[in-house]
Order: structure tokens, then C-alpha cells, then sequence
């Protein structure tokens, strides 16, 4: 392959903790997701633009933007001395609960990766955007920004070291995500958490993870619903978040496996084991929010199993 | 297949917890075990005996002793009005920390199953044996009992409801056991332990059970040993262990894949992934007991992948 001289790549929304598996499970959607185009320039070093910056609040330094930051380290470790100027387009709802710097920095990265001609793999850029998730929120997580740059399901058994483990996923599992109109500070949502839990829920919790991770190797969907079960987060999160368990009862209600918090929300999620299920469970969750006179919108897709996506690619 | 008259079912020992697993995970040992015999007889009702029972302290009232309670449960549920004599051959040491009750549980439940004429599967025979452990340690856990009965690695998503699910285990797996000669109760071993520990703990656990599972699908027996962290139990419980630290060491030194603590001890074991690295392994680990003037026995094996195993169907 020859190197690109422009680079334009989706970056895919991801719905991290998947009830039981808190910082350390995501998966990837088909949609929404954020546009980066990266081109060479004439000059050398990193620029950055994006037209909403201003209406969406974006920093446009490129030391402190989440999708310029990683793209700027990753050209510097790989010793690049040319131009490449990094636009974003910004689709994605910020604080929404479904990794929105992390798209933003999947498409960054795997857009100047490519246009060097892809010297790193994808594995190879998830570091570089879990750094930037320390500059978006504080700490370094990779639960979305792993699976925006890998696709499918990603676990992550340690978040440092690194340690990422892509798992398997099922390919009739489709996923509902309803965003509600609702501003929640990720920091604040981490702030009610308790500091401890009873080892009794400890033990039910990764019970559960264990084995949501065995119903995707198994492609077992039953077991996959009963394992979507969040005893220790959601009890704490679900009381800032209106709507929560009639939402969830909508969802189960029509046939969902399982139900949740995307990441620290407001968005939820829903799994079904067909696309039928997965819209209806969609729009029974919007009409929640529709009564509490709360605006919302939803998604219905598969589990985006390729990740960050090369869109065009021009030579 | 006819009705057989006499069955005799070796009982496996089993490695509960494995290390981050803590009440949710084990599999089963090729050695050491119990021996059960059942026959019908022509009386009603089930008959026991047990030859060491008054040298080890073994109840021979067959209500309450673990291998005769939960086979006549068994009967009663089968609806079967002939008589059945069970006689137990105790080989496992008590208090290990390797399943004692649990194996002549599980070479109960497989001989009387096989006597009728195998009505149960094997995991329909599981419930049996986890109502047995309540009555030798107080509470329903089926991390041993589950292996016991089925082989292999299990993981037990939940006790209450009971829903088992069966790992794969990469064949090259060796595990080396050694069990000091210490006394510890297991009632004790569980009220050392805290009532709550931190989330930040808590989520490296599951973190490393989720990985733990994800390995055993892979076969990537590297991701095996990173994932055999424990960060939760053994931290409180080797503190009672002498020997622990050094046993480690030994252990690891020596290139095993992971190391921890069976069940609730005393019992140690180590994984690896040659049956010469597990020799070796279990050799280092008994010197370690030898300078400190402890007794200690070892075995080394593969996972043994069966479960209880009929060694004699007579007709």
C-alpha cells in the first residue's frame, strides 16, 4: 500500500462497563460516531480544526483537544517531521454517556496512523488514547477507547499495565442505546460511587462477568442475559437517573437480555438477540423518556465488531 | 445399557477459587480421591459404611454424613423403593483445602446414578451435592462439588439460583498440589475474611476472572498466569499460611504460570504448562515445608477434564 495523503476515518460511539463488567468491559456501535480527516501539509508539526469547537465547547489547542493530543504524541514517537493538519467533526453528543472523546481519539489515531501507512497496529494505538482519556476525564480508562480503535467486545483485565483482550461476539446480538437529554458530569457520577462493597456482591459481580465473558465465547445468549446483571454500580448510578427502572422494565418487558447504563450515562442500553427486539426495545425506552417530558434519541445496530473505520482514503 | 448391581466412582479432589476466582471457580484433580461402592441390596432404603470413619471423625449416620446424605435425597427423588449400600473408602486428607466432602459427594451422586441406570446427567447431580456441602461447612458452594461431578474447569455464575457453567481447559495444563500438614478450619478460614473491600479491588478481581475465562477459551496459557491474581482473599488468608510467601516464589521461580491457595487452604497449588515445570514446581514448594519442619504431601496431573470416574460397573 502507498501512503495516503488524506485520511478520513469514523470513529465509533462504545457503551463501556456492560452492566457487571465496570472499567473493564466495552463494545463498539455501528453508529453514532465522530469524523476525523487527517491530511499532510507543507509544514510541519500538528494543526488542528473544528468547526462546532465554539458551540460545542471543544478546546481547539491541539495539546488539549482528546482527538489532537494522541494524534500529536503518536507522530512524535513515530518521528515524523512533516505537516499533517487533523479536522474534526464533531456527530457525537458530549457527556452522553456512550465515549465521545474516545471516538474522537479512535478516529485521530487510526486516521494519522494510516495516513503514515499504518506502522502501528490497532492494538498498538489504544495507549496513545487511553492517555487522552486521562486528559478527558481524569483517569485512565480504556473500556471505550479500546473498543473504538479494535471493535467487538474488549476486556480489559488491567488498565496499567495494559492489558486488553478482544472477545468474541455473537452475530445475531444487536444493541439499543437511548440517549436521554440529560447533562451528568462523568467526575460527579464517579463521585456517588462507594469507596468499598460488601464481598458478597464483589463475588456476584464477577461471577457475572466471568461469565458474560463465557456466553460470548459460547455464543450462548441465554446465559448472556443472566449474566447482565449489575449489582454493585447501577444500584448507585440508576438513583441520578430519571426514568431508569421504567426503562429498564420497557426493555426486559419486550424481550431484551439484558439492560443498563452505558458507561457513567445518562444513555442506556439494551441487548437483544434479534433486530426486531433490539427496535422495539429502542422505542418503548424512548416513550419513557417521552412521558417525563425528557428529549432523547436512539440507536439500533449490531456490535460494531472492525472499530475505528477508514472511510476514504485518497493517494 | 442394563441396570448394574455394584458400581464402584472415584470422587476427584478439586481446586476451588483459583486464586481470583474466589467462590465461583474450580476444576478437578486425577489425584488424590475417594472411592464410593454402591450396591443394591435387598432390604429398603440406603445403608453406609465407611471403615476409617472412627479414625478420622467421619459421621456414619448416613443423614449426616456427605456421602450418604445427598445419595438419599437422590433415591428419595427417583422414587426408588430398593435398598442401596454405599461404602466409602476415605483417601483424601480432611481439611486440605481439596474438596474431601465434596469428592465422596461427587462418588456418591455418580455411583447411585449409575446404579438406576444414569436418570440424572451429570449436572442434573450437582444440586445434590451442593445441598451436601451446606451440611459439612455451613453454606450451599458448588465450586467444588460442580468440578467434582463434571470435570474440568467450572464456573459457577451463581449458587442461588445454581447455574454452572463448564470451561474449556487447554490440554497442556499441569497443575501441582501440596498440601502441608496444618490444621485449619474452613469456618475459620472464612471468618478472617473482610465483610467489604474497596472497589478499586474489587474491579482488578473481576477484571482478572473475566481474563481468566477469556484464557481458558483462547488457549493462551500467558494471558492464564497474568490473570492468576488475587488481590482480594489470599492477601488476608496467607497471612494464616506458613510457608505462603517463599512457596511463591519457589513456585514461580521455577516457571509456573500462576500460584494460590486451594480452596480455603492449606492446600497450595500451581499451574503450569508443562507436566516437567509442574514437577519441578511441586518439588520446590515441599522443600519450602520441609525447612519449616511441615509434613506435606504432593500430586501432579493434568486437569482432569471427566470428573468423578466409574472404575467398576458390575452386573
Amino acid at each position: 500500500m502507498s501512503t495516503a495523503d488524506s485520511v478520513k476515518v469514523f470513529g465509533p460511539a462504545t457503551v463501556a462497563n456492560v452492566s457487571c463488567g465496570f472499567d473493564i468491559l466495552g463494545f463498539a456501535l455501528d453508529e453514532p460516531g465522530d469524523i476525523v480527516t487527517a491530511h499532510k501539509t507543507d509544514s510541519s508539526g500538528l494543526s488542528f480544526s473544528c468547526l462546532q469547537a465554539k458551540a460545542l465547547g471543544i478546546p481547539v489547542d491541539s495539546e488539549l483537544n482528546t482527538a489532537s493530543a494522541p494524534a500529536a504524541k503518536l507522530l512524535k514517537d513515530l518521528g515524523y517531521r512533516g505537516g499533517v493538519h487533523l479536522e474534526l467533526q464533531k456527530n457525537m453528543p458530549i457527556g452522553s454517556g456512550l465515549g465521545s472523546s474516545a471516538a474522537s481519539a479512535a478516529a485521530a489515531l487510526v486516521a494519522v496512523n494510516r495516513l503514515l501507512d499504518s506502522p502501528l497496529s490497532r492494538e498498538e494505538l489504544v495507549p496513545y488514547a487511553v492517555e487522552a482519556e486521562r486528559i478527558a476525564c481524569g483517569a485512565a480508562h480504556a473500556d471505550n477507547v479500546a473498543p473504538a480503535i479494535v471493535g467487538g467486545f474488549v476486556l480489559i483485565r488491567s488498565s496499567d499495565p495494559l492489558d486488553i483482550v478482544s472477545l468474541p461476539c455473537p452475530e445475531n446480538l444487536h444493541c439499543s442505546v437511548v440517549h436521554p437529554h440529560i447533562v451528568l458530569e462523568t467526575r460527579h457520577s464517579r463521585d456517588i460511587l462507594k469507596k468499598s462493597i460488601p464481598l458478597r456482591s464483589a463475588v456476584t459481580q464477577w461471577g457475572n462477568t466471568a461469565a458474560l465473558v463465557a456466553a460470548l465465547f459460547m455464543n450462548d445468549l441465554q446465559l448472556l442475559g443472566r449474566s447482565l446483571q449489575d449489582v454493585v454500580i447501577e444500584p448507585e448510578r440508576s438513583q441520578i437517573l430519571p426514568g431508569f427502572e421504567k426503562a429498564r422494565s420497557a426493555a426486559l418487558g419486550c424481550g431484551a437480555l439484558g439492560f443498563g447504563i452505558s458507561g457513567s450515562g445518562p444513555s442506556l442500553f439494551a441487548l437483544s438477540e434479534s433486530e426486531a427486539i433490539a427496535n422495539l426495545a429502542a422505542s418503548k425506552i424512548t416513550e419513557v423518556f417521552q412521558d417525563l417530558r425528557i428529549q432523547s434519541e436512539a440507536f439500533v445496530g449490531r456490535v460494531n465488531a472492525e472499530g475505528a473505520k477508514i472511510v476514504e482514503d485518497q493517494h
